[in-house]
């Protein structure tokens, strides 16, 4: 996120790099290939169907997504391979919408417990929609997935149902930390879950065709064949969050929000017209303030209001001055695509495209 | 938040208790009409046109917001009185549409800068529209406004450009705080600053209508006369935030994310389908997690991820069952309700209307 910014925006907006994106996607799936993985990335994390339309054409094998809602938007752009990468849990209205779904992509879904399978093959029974079922194991997040000793139970369940049950996934979320290690431990925590899983699943006489891991932190982590697919969001932008724990760098920074500089309080302070309704307002440990500052890098947004991010610099850096455009790069990219229409394409100072968030909203 | 919720909701959904919102309505306009302020409530909380007539009809003068693209939604659904409670930095998109504005509606904007007076001035210039100028103050959050002494300076710069100069406001944003006492300072700080700026702003021969402040929090603080407009906005709903400082009660909260437990992976944890894409992830120091569960008040929700919420119960507590609706009341209101396209308003177990967020996402 190097680009110089277009004179005349509209602030805040949020602007994206194409070139340093198309790399970004371009890498990813070079890395797949080389190390053998199939790639399905998240698109929760751009929710754009010209991002989505990106990366399967470098090579991803479908999408992930996290909700029937996004799985409907990416279908309706003519995605027709997703994944919904959540144990989804079935009323009558999403079993309807599930059903349809099936008609119209191949599809798989996610369970982790006996019941959820169960629901799921309520839903889908009488049809001939074949939709794939994958196990959710917890490798350390805790938060959703089975114990990797109680795939089989709930494998069973779903294959009783009459269900396709092709593999097992999980999301290490804790290989998210400021040092290496803590990456490459939660690589070996997935590899070693997915593994126990996979192992339950086959011991129970079925055919596991897929283990499916993997965050942006994690790529590259891996020791070959414990896992072949791969479902990273994050590195089609990055953000603070990814440059704070050394996943990428500044020259890997594909979107930013353009503020203008509305006040200047004091010569080590402004305040930018950017907030937590443009920003998000997520903040790990990992980061010290509320965004990255290209422009900046000094400084530390210490302040975040709705439409408000207050900026301090050390002592003697030199300030934007009132009115002038400052980039501010999220903490975290999922949380501010789902809040805007569209994300601004800039190249060579101009406005050269405008991508609509084709899945802006749709978290049901 | 006490009503029972409807079967069968698609979760996670925002809903609204049409008879609470009512009640913290009209209990605001009272306390306003008792006290002789002028009320202005701050529509940034609610975006939607059904509660800013709801607002209106008991007796507020008009509408705050935040943005120009939040006064053009407002205007549109038929608002014509918009104060834009912010410091508006007018490039030359932003000054076309607000000279539109001043067309349609009685529009009131803020500045903050001897600059920003200047582009505001040079915007309206040659028209015959009668914009209202409000100098902004800092009366302790540190972000945008002037220090008190410097209000008839910018005062003076506006009245120079032949704007209407009405008064001064301010927001106390440092009047959030675990203990009343925090509040109780807060208020004696808005009276004392936009007292001093107001006399700026006469000592300079402005005739001074509106001395403007307020937040939820403060409301009620304020010594007689000292200010004479509030501009209140979580009142509305209230959040986990107001009531863990102690300003609403739990028979106040008019809004929660509805979700389904989606996992029950131990007796004193469980897992609920909404996380920061539908509740936001703002956290203030006050609040134990990321809200608050009206069936759980002894729950924390430990883990907020997009699309999961980790809840803790007190060992010997007992949880939901799997599939099961649990309501989470939103730590911060504003937030979640700039994520909604609408609002469910749900009474005796049905959804009987369903109120779209006029204003969502319109930030700049």
């Amino acid at each position: 996120m190097a680009i110089p910014l277009p004179d005349g925006l509209a602030t805040p907006a949020l602007v994206v790099d194409p070139d340093v994106l198309d790399r970004n996607v371009a890498r990813m799936a070079e890395a797949s290939r080389a190390q053998g993985f199939a790639l399905r990335p998240h698109a929760k994390s751009h929710k754009c169907a010209r991002i989505a339309d990106r990366q399967l054409r470098s090579g991803a094998r479908g999408l992930s997504v996290a909700t029937i809602g996004e799985a409907e938007a990416f279908a309706r752009a003519g995605v027709d391979d997703l994944f919904i990468a959540y144990p989804v849990w079935l009323d009558a209205d999403k079993a309807r919408r599930l059903r349809r779904l099936a008609d119209d992509v191949a599809l798989r879904v996610g369970v982790e417990s006996v019941e959820g399978a169960r629901r799921l093959g309520d839903a889908l029974r009488g049809s001939d929609r074949a939709v794939e079922v994958l196990v959710e194991v917890d490798s350390g997040s805790r938060r959703t997935g089975v114990r990797p000793d109680a795939a089989g139970e709930v494998g069973k369940a779903a294959a009783d149902e009459g269900l396709d049950v092709v593999g097992v996934f999980t999301f290490p979320g804790h290989g998210y930390g400021h040092d290496a290690r803590a990456r490459e431990r939660a690589a070996r925590d997935e590899e070693r879950t997915l593994g126990e899983a996979a192992q339950g699943l086959r011991d129970i006489g079925l055919d596991v065709r897929v283990v499916s891991g993997g965050s942006t932190p994690t790529v590259g982590q891996w020791r070959p064949g414990a896992v072949n697919e791969l479902r990273p969001g994050v590195y089609v932008f990055n953000d603070a969050t990814q440059l704070a724990i050394g996943t990428c760098g500044v020259a890997d920074l594909a979107l930013a929000a353009v503020a203008t500089v509305i006040s200047v309080p004091a010569p080590e302070r402004f305040v930018l017209d950017v907030g937590s309704k443009v920003l998000g307002s997520d903040r790990s440990p990992w980061v010290a303030g509320h965004g990255y500052l290209p422009r900046f890098p000094e400084g530390t947004v210490t302040g975040l209001w709705e439409h408000h991010a207050v900026v301090r610099l050390p002592e003697g850096v030199r300030g934007p001055r009132l009115g002038s455009s400052v980039a501010v790069v999220p903490n975290h990219i999922c949380t501010p695509v789902n809040l805007a229409d569209e994300l601004l394409v800039v190249r060579d100072r101009e406005v050269v495209d405008r991508w609509q968030v084709t899945a802006r909203g749709t978290n049901t």
